[in-house]
């Protein structure tokens, strides 16, 4: 394509985008929105990187677990230290059947830290770590064509933010060299913090709601105010932010050729796009190329 | 005054601003920082906005609270409608003795409304009320000194944020009209809020901590993921903020004839500040003009 969004292949999504931005910046229509109030919204895990064969923070904890345990052996004797040696992907895998355990593994690894130790050991996991299907440093494996949209919205006056369901402070390290968003506008869920002689400690306790499904909404707002003009996701757990925006963008992982294709966890969200008239964008039809 | 800060007195505080702002901002300078990172975070009760005879929030609340009492006399019976009918200055000065019953109020007059009714509430009190004194519109009771150390700094790049112990949806409503803050860089105490049926509702809960004392570092991490490089409030709940920056600013209400002169409140922040090395503004001696 030429012009905007040349990643973008011509078909439905990029031209509804376009128009959709047209209609908010164009001062004569009636849709026209004031530049200060142009807020867009985006998941980052599936919708601006890839999160698959598992989350890039999943990988930083995992690695961060098998250091404790290579540093403490004993450790080995209890989940979720016990799954990962094991190399239980079954255990692992079912997040919501052990929450306690996976929370109680990220508290010994991460409670009582400052906040700026914790941003060292994200930054060395980046320098370090490759993706482990597609071979490149994880700040490579932002979607090209999103990236344009970022930065395309930039230019027509919104204001981006990222709204993960995954970890704000982890999300933060990398958001302005990967997608040109400083930190102050990455919204995400946190740990409870504590501050103490001049310093900020993380705490084993987490921010509630977590920045997921209907707590989505609820960040975006308590963070700007606002609820978004335009809010992109590709799951279940964008939903909520979905309906607060005047334009939704679903991405669908439809392509296991370039990338990996499941709907699993995106079924509801989906069957909402078409309810609600979201644009979707098809990985494979819609992305001329992925990273 | 010519040059930057025309209201500002020629004198320390004005000459430590200008002369930290230049250290700051000049890159053959060992203390350069770079623009992205600039953040400055401004309390606003005292520090930006006139606080006495009463928080303006309280101005706001109470006039809700007798416009509740006009229209269901049965309230009077109970605290804080009570000692609010009764003129009861004590009771509703005793803040930190009446909490639980304060609370109360608040959630039987604000919980369970839309974020955008409380703002439509919130509006309305702006154009209505008057500051029992100074007879101006609240709007007005901004310090001018201050309005221009908030321009000062944006236009060296910085990026200001306002850090409000006092209700973060109230102050959003103002912020861009009085201080040219946006309401995504208004950050303050709020309610915890639902998501429902596409829209947000207040509860009467509060979210945790509250943006006062240490919990104002933990909010201003939560919020830019930085401490913040030049800081300014006037109360012993600015404390933990101020120890956090490179920069510290008091303000120190002195003037009994322009404004109001007191330390109450402040005694452990003007110790501090002697010995931390804060700037500290007098209102009297350093302010040329007020309002």
């Amino acid at each position: 394509m030429t012009g905007p969004l040349p990643s973008w292949s011509d078909g439905d999504a990029r031209t509804s985008i376009l128009d959709f931005v047209a209609s908010v910046t164009t001062p004569e229509r009636s849709t026209f929105v004031p530049p200060g109030e142009r807020i867009a919204t985006f998941d980052n895990d599936g919708t601006l990187w890839c999160e698959k064969p598992m989350y890039v923070q999943a990988d930083f904890i995992f690695r961060k677990w098998k250091a404790m345990v290579a540093a403490d052996p004993s450790l080995a004797a209890e989940q979720p230290f016990k799954a990962l040696v094991e190399g239980d992907r079954a255990w692992l895998g079912a997040i919501l059947d052990h929450v306690p355990e996976l929370l109680k593994g990220l508290g010994v690894a991460f409670g009582g830290i400052t906040a700026d130790a914790f941003e060292t050991e994200v930054r060395a996991f980046f320098t370090d770590a490759r993706h482990p299907t597609l071979g490149t440093p994880y700040t490579s494996v932002g979607y090209r064509p999103m990236l344009e949209l970022l930065a395309y919205l930039e230019a027509n006056a919104f204001t981006v933010f990222i709204c993960t369901g995954g970890g704000r402070d982890f999300v933060r390290v990398v958001g302005e060299e990967m997608y040109g968003i400083p930190r102050e506008r990455v919204i995400g869920t946190g740990p409870t913090l504590e501050y103490r002689d001049g310093d900020l400690y993380r705490t084993t306790g987490v921010e509630r709601p977590i920045d997921d499904g209907p707590g989505k909404p609820v960040h975006i707002w308590t963070r700007t105010g606002r609820k978004p003009l335009l809010a992109a996701g590709n799951s279940d757990g964008d939903i909520a932010m979905l309906e607060t925006a005047r334009f939704g963008l679903l991405v669908h992982h439809d392509d296991a050729v370039r990338e990996f294709a499941y709907d699993g966890g995106a079924e509801q969200a989906l069957a909402k796009a078409t309810q609600r008239g979201w644009t979707v964008a098809s990985m494979k039809d819609d992305f001329a190329s992925i990273f």
